[in-house]
């Protein structure tokens, strides 16, 4: 007989990694009895009142044994002594107005609050979690869900689980806990495109709710593209009626307050993008008046992919159009980000269109003037409705146009234009194709190409995305311009078949990049393989969540941590 | 108002395109009393009944409009016309005896026949559905389900809707159909392993459903491997009680029946595969005297991935151990095939192994006989079982065993390697990763490669598959060898959560190039352009039919054949 020890990890379940943490080595369970106590004189706002409520239910479904060898059962013994946590308080410090989670979760960027403080006891007396608002005691109760397992089926032949009499015990084995944590950057985020593919609100909820425990705090939600406009519109329900790819595919007015609201309750604000004036002829099926080169041939002379089709952005009766689709819809969004798009914009589109030539000429501007009206035509009504623009990066650094200092810029094309969006004074989203596409690496789509592959092949793995340094290329002056960055998937070959499996455990990686920043709580740098371990129970979480996350590697590696690493 | 006019294809869904097929250009709707006919007086075995019942079911079910702009509506004027089809007979010709659907999947490879012909008359008279056996009629069935559309919702508004108040037409557009058919290959298989993660019997169900819809007819059930040992073997329980997983994530004597019958009844044989001598890591844990360096670091020296582990094959009582447990499995499986494995097998695991260097000093053997002592051994026990043994391309190409001239080998290293094969003058199954690999492009899944990739990158898209020639490097007088090929899942980065996606539509390209063969039924090549229209079509009805099967591209392209190709 051989015999191997395999360690046990002292690493559990945090993701991300909070700000400062510190662990026992007691085994704690939770008792039969064990609630939530709402420690505040003031009424608990309802959406704090359903996290509660949410968050005893994972306790009591999650049903996730620990990832180790034997599972559960490694534990059993130090279980048979532990003390119970009877209930932890959640008490809202300092003396603001208690607000709602998603009236937290919306307010202007640099403002909100998601710190919380968590201590959890070994000795059997309550916890406490402490925040100076809603939104940080939310991101505190996701944290708390992640402390804890359940002693499973193996439960019923332990002679100490007389509290849950057939049924399994919750359980830590770090107890006491101790955690100060606090976001390193503001912005978090996971951009989903509904217009190539078309993705059901039940899908947009799914994907809220993984995103919410990982503590993604907004949803670009990349709405509309040429392929489909699936938003409706109040002030021209012509869009969607046409431009959809059927009646059912489409966002409704409720729809997209539902989203919005679902996201608000779990912290995660909603920026709603329409890009413009490029990647807009689904605008043709109901507009064609107002688009250019709608599905010419070759589309790889006017579009990056078909259909190709742009705003004749020089005509004013286009801007016009679309000043008043945005304040339209901008009336009934919450957040105070919008993205106006303007990623990719074909100059070809425009040379034989005499409609938009003859603009340009009646204007007496140049292409570059004509777009700079436009852009900032449109950016006006974004800021009319109280709100911050945000644009891709081209508009600024390829298409130059005179944005407000405020406009955020999100970095796509590469990680390198980060520092030239610096040098220019804006502030940043970094969202760079070569760390974090989610899309990347499914082949070509094309129909007849056989041997064509991803255009940003190869797959960009959770940990290419994980080893990503928001600062990186910049000088300490530029730090403050970046806001924090996101994931993306853009869904040419995508749908709610894989949303799932492409996103997670992978969107996890950026995450944890800016939410914990450069260090982990151990002072020492972010580092792939102390993630793993804990991305491992992220993605086993999820699945026992409903979210259909995949393996990131075999099972066996799953529960031997270090065993599975290059060497 | 620009105005832009689609073709409306001639081409739906047939997939795998029949050996030969004539279409009309007449509407048809199925008959309210539109029922399926068994016509021969022997009574239908259980299984064909149940096919019978499926086949209803999914005309009902399906409820997939045609992809065209405008779906449905496209029909409608052409449906309030068309005759209906009241019925189809099935028909059993020659006189041999009525097996059920199992037994003819199950039979010897060359033996099966899966031929059957297709006539439905536009003119509303009943259909024909001819075949020599029951597998053929169950393939004519599946392909009978490919012809018909929903009307969908847009009905309620037709007034000539009558014959289903508040439901929907089922129609054909293409009636005449005249269909005759036989595959090119009898091998057409879809590996899945389901070691590396664990599949319950619900997924493996799923995924034969999807593969039958297809015509996929073998199962190649990669069963164990270093990670895991989940199959309960009758005479050595031990190697699922401490190689599995845990106790759930093992399959039963049941389970394996259960998967057995449920393919049958679906015309797929199950090849089962227990490799050896190496990828048996999990064997250890039960039987550690059989395993040479075992989890010994580091892994790569030892193995192509964590653990290490191999059987000690030099050694008598391994053998006899590996030959009762293959006899244990064998006893149980009506298949014909069975894979002995036998891919990777690393020699550094031997070299300091005491008891296997002692036991190949005591038996006079150099390294290379002892190994075909060992394989021949092991294939004897299979062909004592009355089963042809399969192994993956090592063993005759790398380790020279002197294999029978009976035994299959399975290309996988490279589509090139089959030449080789062929000139020693053994039949091959084509698996080969530069085409097949469905898990290539998941990008490096180690715990700390920031910068790796997946070892087999990038992804073979479905038009990769569907290029490859089965012939492709062989002389004529070696065509003969080719058997067929499959599509194959190796479950790194891969579980239930992602089964589907990750294998579906994409399987269904090497389904259409063993069915098919070289040209399709207009005697032109094969083509992915013309492919692609039906290939959306068999993703829909998939998705229809609750496989998680990808979008291959955004709807639009979907809904307009050839907009969307490489220009």
């Amino acid at each position: 007989m051989f015999l191997l020890l395999f360690l046990v990890p002292a690493a559990l379940a945090l993701w991300p990694n909070p700000h400062s943490v510190s662990y026992g080595t007691s085994a704690l369970i939770l008792s039969p009895t064990f609630w939530i106590h709402w420690a505040s004189t003031t009424p608990a706002p309802g959406d704090v009142t359903a996290a509660i409520s949410r968050t005893m239910a994972e306790l009591y479904t999650d049903n996730l044994q620990r990832l180790v060898v034997g599972r559960a059962n490694a534990d059993l013994p130090a279980l048979a002594y532990a003390n119970s946590l009877p209930m932890i308080h959640l008490e809202i410090i300092g003396n603001s107005p208690i607000k709602s989670i998603m009236a937290e979760a919306t307010c202007i960027l640099g403002e909100r609050d998601e710190s919380y403080t968590l201590t959890i006891p070994a000795d059997g007396t309550p916890g406490m979690l402490q925040a100076n608002t809603t939104l940080g005691l939310f991101r505190g109760l996701t944290t708390f869900s992640q402390l804890w397992y359940s002693s499973g089926g193996v439960a019923a032949i332990f002679p100490y689980n007389s509290f849950f009499p057939g049924s399994s015990m919750i359980y830590t084995v770090q107890a006491p806990v101790m955690i100060t944590d606090t976001p390193a950057y503001p912005y978090r985020g996971l951009l989903l495109d509904t217009a190539r593919n078309f993705f059901p609100v039940a899908d947009l909820y799914r994907t809220l709710d993984a995103a919410s425990y990982v503590k993604i705090n907004t949803f670009h939600w990349h709405i509309t593209d040429s392929q489909s406009f699936p938003l409706t519109v109040a002030a021209f329900p012509e869009l969607s009626q046409y431009g959809a790819y059927s009646a059912v595919q489409t966002y409704s007015l409720q729809d997209v307050q539902d989203i919005i609201n679902y996201a608000g309750a779990r912290g995660i604000d909603v920026m709603l993008e329409i890009d413009t004036p490029g990647h807009t002829a689904s605008i043709w099926e109901s507009h064609p008046e107002y688009v250019a080169c709608y599905n010419e041939a070759p589309w790889t002379t006017y579009a990056n992919e078909p259909p190709a089709g742009q705003l004749r952005f020089a005509v004013p009766e286009v801007l016009n159009f679309t000043q008043q689709m945005f304040a339209s819809v901008l009336s009934t969004l919450p957040s105070t980000l919008f993205s106006t798009g303007g990623d990719e914009l074909n100059t070809a589109c425009y040379v034989n269109d005499t409609i938009f030539q003859d603009a340009l000429t009646a204007s007496g501007q140049n292409f570059s003037q004509a777009l700079n009206t436009f852009v900032l035509g449109t950016h006006d009504t974004v800021r009319a409705a109280g709100k911050t623009p945000a644009v891709w990066e081209e508009m600024l650094l390829v298409q130059n146009v005179s944005l407000g200092l405020d406009t955020l810029v999100i970095v796509w094309i590469s990680s390198e234009d980060a520092l030239a969006i610096a040098e220019k004074g804006y502030k940043m989203i970094h969202g760079p194709s070569d760390y974090f596409y989610l899309d990347c690496g499914g082949g070509a789509w094309l129909g007849n190409d056989t041997n064509g592959n991803s255009w940003c092949d190869p797959f960009k793995t959770w940990q290419k995305a994980y080893s990503f340094d928001p600062l990186q290329n910049l000088t300490a002056s530029q730090y403050s311009l970046v806001l924090g960055g996101q994931q993306l998937l853009w869904t040419e070959q995508s749908g709610p078949e894989n949303v799932d499996p492409i996103i997670w455990p992978r969107a996890a990686a950026s995450a944890e990049v800016f939410w914990t920043g450069a260090n982990g709580p151990d002072g020492l740098p972010r580092n792939s393989s102390e993630a793993l371990e804990r991305l491992h129970d992220v993605r086993y979480r999820m699945v026992a969540r409903g979210i259909n996350a995949i393996n990131l590697q075999p099972e066996w590696c799953a529960l031997r941590p270090g065993e599975c690493n290059l060497v």
